[in-house]
């Protein structure tokens, strides 16, 4: 694989007369990729029925003819004015009620039919004109997914497709009511007529009835990415894919990646940071400008895993972004890196977003590589230096990772339903489980339940992993030592606490007495050193304790081939645990220093310095927001 | 009176076959009542009239025959959905006009006449059924009055009732605009027709007509549970009650309580500290797994009041709870430490919440005496210890409190309504008094206005009480020594300022020249000691001047029989000022430790202690959460 | 010019039999105005048509003939219950939808067309009554527009009569989406009919959209208040008046101003200090009952600027407020030290609010000169000192002011639509230069847009301004230095980034290549002293760098008469930049301690000192919270 770099292009924003230079620019850049057209709709159809492709045609064949590779986005993610009028219920509508307005972005229902139907309608319109065309490399369907809190709607459309939804799965109503445990507070239903959407009630829902409820929505985006895959296919042979956001978790990427044949994020490391990111004041400050040393890192793993192997990222952070809260600069030399590391995890394009910073709309505070005028903004060298560092790198395969974490969606539903403390949450006990194993300089794989097993691991890490099931068996068997806990196998698909006790747990002879979770400022001291936070278990039973708390009760519980974790390790206790695990299985940890990650490919060892300072490691020396490809016969 | 245990238990939730296991374990736990029935309805009615009460009669008689008394609950927090159907209109409307949804519990509004009788129907066919069984030693109407915010509606149905109220109250339109002083920015009514309930303004509504929807609010409670005891009253000779919340002030708990028997609340002391007290952290950590030392007793004390003697505590924790923040476990020894302190104040039943965790439903994370598998929780074993204690103790009867405090819940309404300051709170004004009472060792009694003066103590504690009028005659007959301020006698019935100056600060010949409210981080210190915070009126007048703050203005004037406090004391204020009065009535203090409290019994001195570690007190030694009952004659 | 005092009153409040003492009182405290009337809709026309201005009449005669001038409100901000019935739809409707419901003040929509009708009949029919009446020496048009966030209605009225300004300001539809750059997200429309307003859209709205719609409501309020200036200019000579509010900055003062003949505005100081500034604890508790040095004087030269140099304060703080987080006393001095100021400023009158505390209604906790039953409260004294300084003072006049700050209210319509960091707001950034000048001993005036030019100054600041154009001009050639940045002519009058680059540093040959905002613990240090904090600029370019960043980059560049700040300077920084402007204009600086002010008048030095204790200052000494009057021959 020869990684490759692009970049996202609106030709509609710009000047005809520009179109050609733009391109050639590009290509001097180092660029050999180009995306457009994913929110051109109202330029394609003005006017219902009005199609207007002449612009595009032309603007495909100048870009093409450049010797550009090209994207071409299917535009569903903004509708144009007009459609509204066709369907003013198309809208989603808020938890409290409000009926999100046109004016932005994104502003359709997942469950409205009408949109689908005239989704299918445009994607075969461009599909039969652009199916065949040399230059189409690849499609995109729609546009970031779940965007701006639009998964969830609480629409009449919604509710009518949960209704039928419900009924499909549970069949009698009688089976829901007991599947809930709807005996509760007199919760029973008499027919899936009387079932609302799990908004606005008095206290809270029963967490059964909102965990189904993100469930369908996960299965309408499904179904809605599917309407346009089922539309393309026969028009295409060229590679499907859609542009996912960083920790947007309300519906299964794995399920939508199924449809596709590339998975692509978006990566904007220090807008993230500012606003997405448990962290104190001073690794904010630290990285303020790199952005967190392992958050691109855990998404490149991740969407690798929801391509199946085959990713890329669609829109590369440039420069200051316009959305988060405070919006610096990334330090000079971080957007080669982020590009290069990126390329580490396997990448094959990295696309930065955009050609040339807009003048006008919401995103005219978010850089180009081109400042709104044409000159060169301070990504567009790196850019061209990232080119070149990939040009002198030539061919690379991605190594095999030694370790793994089950990534499950439907668990981060869960636990966002019933957190249970307010410092508990999924992505941040996951992310903190991949930060260790980062920190012991070990590559790493997600897998989703469904492949749990299909490869062989040393060790498969299974935090939080809310139903258990059959999937423990798959998990013993996928790997030399499996971790689980805390939360895990906690509830059953319908969010009961599973009778005969939880799972992984019963395969130790252990049960859980009692649960609890603490506020920031408590701890329970683990002997030895480290502690647990937020969320302890307390276990009992015949299972021999690895690690205790001060006060005697179990904090790590373990067996042949399955450990389990009685509360949210800090950094420290993480640390234990990673290296006891390595003992157990003969695999080899490299400590890094704060700041400095390691990725192998199988022809190099490649380290990255998030730090503004350079860093001695093993006899190397990395100089501050770089990137060093150490070839491994280069010993 | 020989206090018992008992424990709250849903037949319904389990098969069968279990009830007569666990009515035996219950017995073997030394358990004696067993509370069931108040969220029934859709088992006892499924559909509409469809009565099923098989099952019941069964529960009633297996558990009766166990040896068991049976507190019965009416149903009415947990209406069917079924009924929704029938009255779509029923539920409660929030402040931001959102129709409260079906799905949880509480989904009523009190001013709904239709689900009035519904409620009585039902009542009475419970009454009907039951009211003579011999099983059935109490019954319980309706389940926690006010939680989830469910007193105030927005409604239509709470629209009409409250002009309806208005005309009763005030008859015609104009004494209502001189009572609200209306004239003010132009806002008299030429009818009631044309007021509307005080939400959505676009400043603050007049505090009049935010007062006056308090009284209406509280006035439906009232009725609402009137029309229950009206239905059971001709079917039953068996006690009635309710189970009140802690720190729910929206509603006045002793007119509910005029119309039932005993008074019982639900007592959740970890839950507590972490949502609804004002404290600081190293007082939330100290206290993280007990509880605040005086929260418990304070609404023990509250509730002795509002049963007129008689109360219990209907839900006592028995580990964590799910819905605080944070949710931590009782460190050992806290659940019989609170069931015993709960007989100290003098209740005749501690009963726990609940026997079994439910494995499904919103409390599926709420710990019970057994775990969902049916395994022995933590909290068994101290409910046991409990019993053994109490069948120890034997006969019991409560002391004479010296001192006590008048606890008006309109007062309530009247400040959260204009604080004037941020940090200005009826309930931490009270509380803030409770615990200097409490420090120097004193058994405390909480007295209504309408009750004040019908015992006498030797000091009565007045801050903050909103209205005086005649009461200011009954709290000097009522006691030897009046505390008022500050804030007392601040309004009249209708929310003006008094026009012939405050009640309390005339008798005294002073008056408020000036009102200021502080920040937290400023203070306004007192010579000699301490400092008033949050609230400070500037006096001027003949009274003496007991205290003085910094700048020679007074801060407690007083004379004989009335002191009065120009502003919030902190606790060493507090302190000076009860050591004071001490002196000036006789009144014998026992100045106690941080987190040891103490008790009068008329047999028994009982010391409690709350702290984890053990304390040392006149020449006693008492173990970190742990009760001592000390016989009087044992010196 | 003599500047006189006043007070606001309320004859409908109290009893006809005091109203003659009441006035004989205020002439004994040295008022000689009397504001009333604008609140009294509800007795003047009680029911629609129903006329009953007798009271009024009396009323008039009784404080007129005791010799006090009356200022008589127009009472629209306060339509009488009936106006609902009359209209249902006239109330403003807020951002989340919600129809703001009678029971307050200031329940209308700028745009309902019915309302305004209203309005003009009423303000004719006071014009007919007593335009000609000697003792109403001037009117005052509604009160405190914009005030509880009215200036955004999102009704129906409001969106009509938008659709009807956006097709009178950009005629076809094709020009608007191209003045918005609505191809971006495909949000280009059809029609003018299609536009909704700007809230609840999914994301962001276009911040085209949205300052146009701001454009649209300040112009609405603008209409509004011509509607009345209309209906009373034919009827009386008296001047007209409006009563602004501080930091109120939704409508273009200046614009309303310039229908009008005097500005006046409400000063509460320490209301201001708790809820309307940023400001670090320090500095709000060592100002807690003073209030903010500079905020007062800031108003009073803004409102000059909208009188075209009449101003009054109307409502001046008497005593503690009901309105704010926290409401303390001024300190002993300050309600003089106030008044005093503001005639330092050039104020013609200055006018407590109220005479006599309310005992009812929403202000009931409001201070007034008396209390509610008639002692004089704190500030009664202190307005009879402060009119006996008047009268020593005698006749004065307002020196010219030596610099100038451009105010433009759109520029923060803008800032607002898009901060792009959370630190960055325009009023803050003004405060902050306008502080810097303060700090330097230096008198200073506003300056709208439109009238920069008209005079010459040293010295013109212009930060922030969003819009230049052909301002750009004007400043040069209004001043010796122009001092623009940062963020000064960023963007078009449409929210585009101008193409050809920002007018004023086109004139530097600079540009801008990045923009960075940071967090509040991240600064940017500058050579020689001082920080950019919230917000940074990378120039690039031929201009002279007069100051650099630490790294060499561009802070402050210049050439001959135009400098620019590549960042928001901190205090050390701004004071540095005021230094060396100084030297470069030849502009005599005097520094002041912190908390003492200056004013220059023609005739005199004034010294203004905000803090508790006494300064020492050029051989001077002022005693804390005083004023001292330097005659310029006094030296």
């Amino acid at each position: 694989m020869k990684p490759e770099l692009g970049v996202c292009y609106y030709p509609e924003h710009w000047p005809e007369a520009n179109w050609a230079k733009d391109a050639a620019r590009m290509i001097e850049t180092g660029l050999t990729w180009v995306r457009i057209g994913e929110f051109a709709w109202s330029r394609l159809e003005p006017t219902p029925g009005n199609l207007q492709f002449d612009w595009l045609d032309r603007a495909i064949e100048t870009l093409g003819s450049a010797g550009l590779k090209i994207v071409l986005g299917t535009p569903t993610a903004t509708p144009p004015r007009w459609m509204m009028d066709k369907f003013p219920d198309m809208r989603a509508v808020d938890a409290e009620g409000h009926l999100r307005k046109f004016g932005s972005r994104r502003h359709y229902c997942f469950s409205h039919v009408g949109y689908i139907d005239e989704c299918k309608r445009i994607a075969q319109i461009l599909g039969q004109r652009y199916g065949r065309n040399p230059h189409i490399a690849t499609w995109q369907i729609d546009n970031e997914y779940g965007c701006h809190d639009t998964t969830l709607s609480y629409s009449d459309a919604a509710l009518n497709a949960f209704r039928r939804w419900l009924a499909d799965r549970y069949g009698p109503i009688e089976a829901l009511n007991t599947a809930w445990g709807n005996v509760f507070w007199s919760m029973e239903y008499n027919s899936f007529d009387q079932i609302e959407l799990p908004n606005q009630t008095v206290t809270e829902p029963n967490p059964a009835h909102v965990l189904a409820f993100h469930r369908f929505s996960s299965d309408q985006v499904v179904a809605f990415n599917k309407a346009q895959v089922d539309a393309l296919r026969p028009l295409t042979d060229a590679p499907l894919l859609h542009n996912y956001m960083g920790r947007v978790l309300d519906f299964d990427h794995f399920d939508v990646g199924d449809d596709l044949d590339i998975a692509t994020w978006d990566s904007y490391p220090i807008g993230f940071l500012s606003d997405r990111l448990e962290a104190d004041e001073a690794h904010r400050v630290a990285f303020l400008q790199q952005g967190d040393p392992d958050m691109q890192a855990f998404h490149h793993d991740l969407y690798r895993a929801v391509g199946r192997g085959r990713w890329w990222v669609m829109e590369q952070q440039p420069g200051p972004v316009n959305w988060a809260p405070y919006n610096p600069a990334p330090l000079p030399g971080m957007v080669r890196l982020w590009s290069l590391e990126a390329v580490a995890h396997g990448a094959e394009v990295v696309s930065y977003f955009r050609w040339r910073q807009a003048p006008f709309g919401q995103e005219q505070m978010h850089t180009g590589l081109l400042t709104p005028n044409g000159h060169g903004a301070p990504g567009l060298a790196e850019a061209r230096q990232a080119a070149d560092d990939l040009a002198a790198l030539g061919e690379v395969q991605p190594a095999r990772a030694p370790v793994a974490i089950v990534f499950d969606y439907a668990s981060n539903w869960a636990w966002t339903t019933q957190p249970q403390g307010a410092g508990f949450d999924y992505f941040r006990l996951v992310f903190s489980a991949y930060r260790a194993l980062r920190r012991a300089g070990l590559s790493v794989d997600f897998v989703p339940p469904a492949k749990v097993g299909e490869k062989h691991y040393y060790l498969i890490l299974a935090p939080g992993v809310a139903v258990l099931g059959s999937l423990e068996q798959q998990l013993l068997q996928g790997c030399d030592l499996a971790i689980m806990g805390p939360r895990t196998g906690a509830i059953t698909e319908d969010y009961q606490i599973p009778h005969a006790g939880r799972p992984g747990l019963d395969h130790l002879s252990s049960h859980v007495d009692l649960i609890e979770t603490l506020p920031p400022q408590v701890v329970r001291t683990v002997d030895g050193g480290g502690n647990a936070e937020h969320w302890v278990e307390h276990l009992s039973g015949e299972a021999k304790t690895k690690l205790s708390f001060a006060d005697g009760t179990p904090m790590l519980q373990g067996d042949a081939g399955l450990w389990y974790l009685a509360g949210f390790p800090d950094e420290t206790l993480w640390d234990r645990v990673i290296t006891m695990a390595a003992k157990e299985t003969d695999l080899t940890l490299h400590m890094m220093p704060a700041g400095l990650r390691r990725r192998e490919m199988q022809s190099h060892e490649v380290l990255i310095n998030y730090n503004a300072h350079p860093i001695s490691w093993n006899g190397l020396q990395i100089e501050g927001c770089d990137v060093l490809f150490r070839k491994h016969d280069s010993h």
